[in-house]
């Protein structure tokens, strides 16, 4: 940690800085230049706050030198994770294809969706039952009763199944019915849930907020891992800019910027990344180049009647043809992903 | 509502379209431009979802009128909102004044805060019982133990006290120590969250997200509303921009768009909009006279020692300081208020 | 367009505005809401302005529904722009392969940089001659001097040459030495400039600018084109947002957006749009799968020692190991491309 | 400037940075913590490139502690800079009225708004001759034949008058008509532009760009006193987030951050930092009580017959209630600025 002391800062708070700081039990190194003194702090970061420092009197700037995470960071487990659901495995070399309704609405329209689904290649089903919406006066979800659909259809079609929990009150009543927790982006910086959450067994799913920094957005899968849950899976969804064509800018940079500095696996969500159909194609494909171990798409039979999201989910025919591309590209995905594997490998053993 | 439909859609698109509008009790007007055939859509907006009818075949996109928000609109309720906690007036003529430190560390911190604040003529005191912090390992509250300490402070001050509800379970656990609920800007869209708060009798005030629109604002209060609650103060606490000098950017525009459209009070909340000591007291004022019903301002006897946000609080001294600058401008702030009362008076009594 | 009108918008009023409409030869249909009433223009749009139209009394708002751009549409040109600069295609089935220098700092510098890049495969060389810096401390590029080391490099190692202009007066000073014209970011709006190089017969490369929307980046093309000169390429260099982990977000979105609405190629500046080496490999060959047209890349053989923008030029190791896994895709990517083009010369002579 | 090394930089590279830090003749003070390894640099920045440092092997970041700027820092001039045009003092204790149209249309108009202006109070008449447009189709101003128009109207009321400056060129044509050369938010970094007009003896008026940091605008500032221009006025008129309700977000935060490092004066511009005529007054006073040393407003007699920005142009009337308004608060404006001014002589004297 670096402090930028003011200019004219006088001896005698220097000297409670000092005292401050000795108490904490860090060493310091004092820089003095011709504008500006400082002093480099060493020692256990987890001693002293950053604000309190900045408070002090006297004191210009803090600026941290080690980055806030510590569990969710490749120093920490230099080798990518890998999670098991139901035997598909997230984080691997085979990109992880999720896809499904925005809303499950009802029986029929999720076993309608469930077979076309598995038959196009997709290994996890997604069904929103609780649905945060920004408006009280539209469909909220179908609630309790759409979880046994989900999990049934699921299981027929071989597909472990994926959904929002939105309270902590859920995390039990959804848990017989769910393999994946799914945390949405408004849930992101919801901590008592992503505790709770830390605290099953099942894989959650985090979505990174509509204006969550990396640092934000790795702390909170720190809050997940601190509490005992080490199968988190990070989601981007687009963040909210100037930008007004799509509903939100997918942040490509943000796919090669975890897999440098964490373990954890990070899908891609187009649907909400872009908020259009005719986007979904090339976004995903070019995020799974750029690193993305997978996508979760929405897809609907007939999106004009969904109750939710209609305009950004694809039909069974869009998503065919989706898959078509997909597999055009998906040699060349695959040889990149080996090379990739075996670089963070040779990193680790010559780190040994 | 407005359906801009694209230039190659087929007769049999077109009937299918008219025909679900058929279904849902809504007048069309069809208009044939050039380039492009619009149908106006008149009528119940609830019997129709912009999202489904986007997806529909041959849409291009759908342009909605009317604003989202009933309860919260100043059309449903034309005079101000004027919400009486304890005595003290919000959104009244007097703006009103709250203050105390970003969270309660001890019985004797609040204390000490409590009978320098109510000297300093502050109304209402804050205190944070339960933290959000984006990191697992930072001070989350001092939690359920601080509540009486913050409530007998406040009451043998005169000063009614408010407190951040993050979990629908701290409602019950808070309600006998607490005059007003704060939401904070993480919570904005905790969607059960809002509507459990709605079913409470006690003042709600609720921050704006660090990332929501004007829409999503006022949608977030209308969960509140339409759950039989209409205590509802709204609070900008800045939003998130490129801007990198300041925590965030306090956007000063919303005060008199939300005073224009909607009865509800708002006030501001400078520490967090500017994160910075130096440009408290200069935004606060310029955010009244731009028409905030008020201010939050967080104060600790000494931030370098807080347990949290100490960069950003005042201490005592400098908060004397901000109220003098205060009563600089008080006169005038209150002539250029009664003149805004009068005038909305004026217009409801003309429109009657 | 779309004229909202307000509730209590009077019969004078309304008049007023009819009267207004019918001398600008437009025709008009009215539709009279439970809430609202708005009228529909049918016409010619450049007989009104939507800002004027806005400041009629009595008006809430105008929305217009034709896009603003007309020559830069695939409406107006169905197939591809396809511009061949000195044999080298852009726009094509082959993606574009330019890269380069930040600056040339010295006839030795670009020589060596030429003939390393004329061997990995680089078909266009870029080199800074006049540089835009934010601290008038900094260095400002080598000027005049270095445009002959520039073409003479680019000529020898069979390379047409790129590099920024930043005035009118370079114009022709640049003229006989550059084949590309480059407009860098903060000049996307220079609209005089950009005149006058609609004037030339060279190729312009426009960058889109830090916070342009599509409409703007699209206008900004049409001021080239409707001055004449039909030879633009798009370059997506990435958008300033609240990110704080890479120099600039990059828009991924934009890139399927501009194909499917315009006929100009696209291409992604990685350099720009990550500010770090580590991510320039990954989003660039996504931005490619995306639809990009090509990339170009800062390339300098000691970025340590550069002039500008040291951080984000890769090194010629760096550069090889980049074009390595280019490689990898380059088949997939072609095949996609020849899908891509396949669909567009399939629409076209449908509608014909 | 701080240097944080990687983990496992090794000697041969440590040496290579020392080697190069000392040939730059800075000293050095190294740090070596668990983590990471820093190196603090003392001595002349300027001998210094943060870049080209960054891109180093074996440096992971660096981290500059001093301001870029200098002439434009209040360390460098401590005291207010006030600048005097025919009489108008700008950066006073009296905050400065400036208003006009966006663009000057005919003759008739200019006096007509001149006169009509000049009687509410307004000090600087501002009007538009070369216009920016975002569309090519759109009005490009009225050109040079107005320049003696705006000159003789304001001459003829006692108004200094502001025009719009965009290309070095028209710096000759317009230097005998206008007081103050405006340059827009879209020429902000415009280098040459703002090097040509450091050169002339006449004030500029800088806006901020739509997207421009702190750093940025000060930045540009600097390229006009560093080439011998010292009457700099800055103007915040509206940053670009993701914010819709508004044409631009207003950052009141900026005014008085510009009051605290900088000696230049700096207005607000809230015609074009809301695009609502509604809002214009409690942000514009908002602002002055946050700090702002003055307005420019945009006023049109017949805004819906205005050639351009015709949303956001006050009528005469609403002009005139503005000023009303204006009235209420100008003691408290005059008490408040007063108190501020002794505080920064106190602070001159003090630290001589």
């Amino acid at each position: 940690m670096i402090i930028v002391l003011k200019k004219d800062i006088d001896e005698e708070k220097c000297n409670a800085l000092r005292e401050f700081l000795e108490k904490r039990d860090v060493k310091t190194v004092e820089v003095v230049g011709v504008d500006k003194k400082i002093i480099g702090v060493i020692g256990n970061k987890h001693n002293l706050d950053k604000d309190a420092l900045s408070a002090f009197p006297g004191v210009e700037r803090v600026i941290p030198i080690l980055e806030p995470y510590k569990l969710a960071s490749r120093k920490f487990h230099p080798t990518n994770t890998i999670i098991n659901v139901g035997g598909v495995e997230i984080g691997g070399l085979d990109p992880v294809r999720m896809a499904g309704p925005c809303s499950v609405e009802s029986e029929e329209q999720i076993w309608e969706i469930a077979e076309n689904l598995s038959q196009q290649g997709v290994q996890i089903l997604r069904g929103g039952i609780f649905k945060p919406r920004s408006s009280p006066y539209s469909f909220q979800g179908i609630g309790e009763i759409g979880l046994p659909w989900l999990r049934d259809a699921g299981k027929h079609y071989g597909m472990p199944v994926i959904s929002e929990v939105m309270q902590i009150n859920q995390i039990d009543l959804m848990y017989d019915f769910v393999d994946i927790f799914q945390v949405g982006a408004r849930n992101m910086q919801n901590f008592r849930l992503l505790e709770a959450l830390g605290k099953t067994d099942k894989p959650i799913m985090l979505k990174r907020g509509i204006a969550a920094t990396f640092g934000e957005f790795l702390m909170s899968a720190e809050y997940i891992l601190s509490n005992g849950n080490d199968k988190v899976i990070l989601c981007e969804r687009g963040i909210r800019t100037f930008v007004e064509y799509t509903r939100n800018t997918l942040d490509v940079n943000v796919i090669p910027m975890v897999k440098n500095v964490s373990h954890l696996p990070i899908i891609v969500d187009p649907s909400h990344a872009t908020g259009r159909t005719d986007l979904i194609t090339p976004v995903t494909l070019g995020s799974l180049i750029a690193g993305a171990d997978g996508f979760i798409i929405e897809v609907h039979p007939r999106p004009y009647a969904a109750l939710s999201d209609g305009a950004q989910q694809l039909t069974f025919d869009q998503f065919a043809s989706f898959m078509e591309d997909y597999e055009l590209i998906k040699d060349s995905l695959l040889n990149l992903r080996k090379k990739k594997f075996a670089e963070i490998t040779e990193n680790v053993s010559n780190s040994l």
